[in-house]
């Protein structure tokens, strides 16, 4: 076994070939945008590796314990490589424009639109075709070659990530079960939390009759949109990709994460929600170093690159009821009291870690 | 001399009241919330003080070559601390938003508005007043002491670094001096450089008809987004803060950037470049961190934070210009050749970093 | 309630006062050196805090299930401002060595060894005053307040949280109940692994004799660590600051993360690992930083920085038997298969997490 | 031109095939453990690239003003993937020593000593092959193909950037010229400070006899210190690689470096004083994370890891007399005041960016 060998290092380093140098005149930053874009590929691969191997699990027709905290892990270290790929932005910004456009023209009509990998990521994660910007489906199938789009489009059709995890979380059997039903619970809870703040701004003598009205009227939509999550009807008039069963889920995980039982599935959600932050961070980073890099210079294939890239990350953005949860949430101290069996069942059997005498 | 002495920490120490233990039950994690809002306000008042300098030094009948080098180690200073103050939001994500809620209400309606520093910090730098989105300019004056209102409104009349910038670039004699006409030279390269490009199109035998008209349309569209540059009428009608000659001798910096002469000055345009990406990822960050604490709900004030944020975000970029600049830059090599006169000045006296002998 | 005066920032900003402009001439960089030490000061607070509370879930008789979570995210918090002191040097090495020479003397004998923060962090945590170099000895208690010293001084009387940890870890019954003996277990399945070893090296016939003599000695050297913890008497010549039973626990952790109940001892283990290298990376970045600033000068005190910094970078460390555990690792598919109703206790009650159906 | 062939997509992502697969059972994190040892290759390549540019332009003939401009450019470039390299790390720290021990057998006896282009990297930069730690020695030749072993002792053979640097710097005519000698007058300068401080120390009514004499003490040492510069018998006993010549114009450059001539040359010594310490600071993440990795376990070929890296990153800082530089700093107020003719050299010929009227 040699290192070389082992690492295929006569592939890997033999990688880089410039077309300004076949033109006859090396140009020297061709190296670096040849070599931090196999980087971003070799990371793709780790990271769809990752996800893959996520998605298995989650497959399975049973989820083992001893796997969610493999999936926690696994989920950790690909955001850990997505921080990588935003930091790795700083290196390409140490080409000058001019540099660049040294030998951009030999690149047409060459894109980082069409990283196959880039886009079967997103695909596993849960980006549909359909929900892709305008440009971004022109582009979805352009220039593969035929084993590439057969791919991608085989991809387009296994359940993705998102899927999985909406499919595990209505499974989960926390919200409704021996005669406790958290969402009857927490509606309680919450329609008291509201009346006593109605009745604090009534008495509230500091504030006139115009400020007094606001208020209630911020308290009133507020209710509103809590009442979405108690009543399905509401709940189908918005844009949820999750069930209303899987949401009351990620709630009542979010609002008992400190149980024992609650701390990998908390864990996890969390997890996806960071991702969805490092891929828009990413996203944006891309955006400003192409602002920079081509001002508003029309780009290959007709977009102005940076607009482009500014609304894909506003626009596919995956784990959107994710984040929307949060605007479910109550104060810690407020949370509905759990019933004693319930309690029980989210500890562990093992008592010693309770002990220190 | 003593460290604790000299460093006032007794001040600096004792300035963490708890609202929420004054009503006799800590929560934790206001502590956090506290200290590092204290931290963001020590490096705002670091920010001004270095970028107040700068301003000094911009203002002054004349600008010693000397100082070039100063401004651009305080700016690439500030950009560090700016870096640093991105990265410190993850320490602010560690708390979840359940904690938040514990201890969100004592603080309404503070808010982070009324960040007086901060404000001063973007007036300096070169927002106007009348720039602001609609709410930033209803919080603009709203809930500050007096003192703190005049300082905000005699700041707003002070002159900005962004002018002095375009006061100071205007004034530099690099493109229209001893019968070398900078623009006009520009200008025969780039109608030359277009017309090759229009050949070349024409000739390219793998171009349909279509794909042809579209090419050329792209390079109308090129051409007349450069001549924007060669005609001050045109100039005029675009939304340019900058001057034209300010914006031709900051394309002469961006060009010639490897003489010696440009170097310092190329460092000082790119410094305020990075400064605007810098302010414009920590806005980004912070609106990302409040869509995750607050979800959708409604803020303080009747914003949602989030979408507050990332207006701004958008918003107030402040050296548009310099970004534009991009757009209009060409290839190392297509550059027009200096007359001789001109690359002798932009040298060194001191011939003697030429020699290795 | 009022921003800045819920911030304290009238103590917060108006605690900058530079020796240099006393005397008449401001020297520019002595802000930026004030304010980072205010800054790196009001961390350390809030790392106290937080490592106080640790310390107070784990003086407690009994470790709640509930607070287990609370340790974790808390030592994460901690490690990340500790990642963000670092970060936090490249912006005081934006000062140049000759600013820094112009108000250096005018701060002597103040010195970084005077912050008592850090001192009570490191004694919090766990370091003796007899395990400090002599130098930090001498620094000790100098120039300190009365009540400073007296502070100081009760702080040395108290638990620390690494004798709290050992006695959590020796506490917790997981090596040795019910007729499951962890260590034997572990003793057969590491003297069979090392066994086939061996007889591999034995029968390798690629390896000349020397070779073989070579590879067998290394064996045999490796076997001997490991006997270390089986073995009271060989344990008890070694420098551990566990106990045996504690190491043995903490190793059972380690082995078995996987499973639901060993994740977050697990994580607690792993967050005091890198709370270490963190609080070793900064020392070290703060020793490169004083190297460059003072070159082999004498420092204030007669010390060397950088010589004095590094050493205690590498005496400094707490948690070296968490380090010297990696040493006893076996791959996951080798370890001891554990008897059914261990496996039982180490699940959840509630089985739903398993199901997916 | 197709992305996926440019970028040779199909070589670089089917370069990873894992050991353990072969062997019939896939260790899961093998995959990550080839991407980041295949992504650190790209890098180093990138790094030899760049400094082998940079060696080119030392070597000319004549160093051109211009390109000093690309020379800093591309040492910061350089610091920039160093620091994303040390940044790498905490990815491989997401694998455990348990994972890791699934597929370590896998390997023997390859092993990261054996890159290339790692020892091809430090020997550019200047470490020679008598200056390797004892087990560095044995491994420089180890293992490597015939071709590898040329290459890496042609690359032995040939002029080194450290010495180049030397080279340049003894050629500037900096400290010597017209009538003006920068080291007498640096003489002269120092000796009166240091009388002064004498006095200073002499009338301290605050000191009693024994704080004086030591402070005495300490003032003697560095004026001794100082003398190595002024005195080459002295200088020829100290350890210095670069000529005294050098030493004194790269101390000059240094306490001039706000002359516009002076920027370049002192933001070249300052990047490679930077490249140390992120080579440093590699090093010793990567000894954290093998001390972690392996705990005290004696590592393939007989070394314990971590031991051998940490003193690896003492023993081969190559920049010593940069870093040694700074003990000859006096702050910049102090320094001696330049002859008219010279301040006049160090400035433009172009006066303009003086004026700004």
């Amino acid at each position: 076994m040699h290192y070389a060998q082992y690492l295929k290092l006569d592939s890997i380093l033999d990688a880089q070939k410039l077309e300004s140098e076949k033109l006859g005149k090396v140009a020297h930053d061709e190296m670096l945008f040849i070599i931090i874009h196999q980087a971003y590929e070799l990371w793709f691969k780790q990271i769809l590796f990752e996800l893959g191997s996520i998605k298995d699990i989650f497959q399975a027709d049973e989820v083992d314990d001893l796997k969610l905290g493999t999936i926690t892990s696994r989920l950790d270290r690909v955001n850990k490589i997505l921080k990588l790929l935003v930091d790795q932005v700083t290196i390409i910004e140490t080409m000058t424009p001019s540099s660049f456009l040294e030998f951009r023209n030999l690149l047409n009509p060459a894109s980082g639109f069409q990283s196959l990998q880039f886009r079967r990521l997103e695909t596993l994660l849960g980006l549909k075709y359909e929900d892709r910007s305008t440009i971004e489906k022109k582009f979805f199938n352009l220039r593969l070659t035929k084993q590439e789009s057969s791919e991608l489009n085989a991809a387009l059709k296994e359940p993705t990530i998102k899927e999985l995890l909406d499919i595990w979380l209505s499974r989960l059997d926390l919200i409704d079960s021996k005669g406790f039903s958290f969402w009857k619970t927490l509606r309680e809870t919450v329609v008291g939390m509201f009346a006593q703040d109605e009745l604090l701004i009534q008495n509230n003598i500091t504030l006139d009759d115009k400020e007094k009205s606001a208020e209630l009227e911020n308290l009133k939509k507020t209710i509103e949109s809590f009442n979405v999550l108690f009543d399905q009807e509401k709940f189908d008039k918005e844009k949820f990709t999750f069930s209303r069963k899987s949401m009351l889920t990620a709630l009542f995980i979010t609002l008992y994460q400190d149980y024992p039982l609650m701390h990998l599935p908390f864990k996890i959600l969390n997890s996806f929600l960071e991702m969805d932050e490092w891929i828009t961070k990413w996203r944006y980073a891309h955006a400003l170093m192409a602002k920079r890099m081509l001002g508003g210079k029309i780009g290959t294939g007709g977009s102005t690159g940076h607009e482009y890239l500014k609304k894909t990350a506003q626009r596919h953005v995956l784990f959107k009821d994710l984040f929307k949860l949060n605007s479910f949430l109550i104060a810690k101290s407020q949370r509905p009291n759990l019933p004693e069996h319930i309690k029980n069942q989210m500890s562990y059997h093992y008592q010693v870690l309770k002990k220190n005498v």
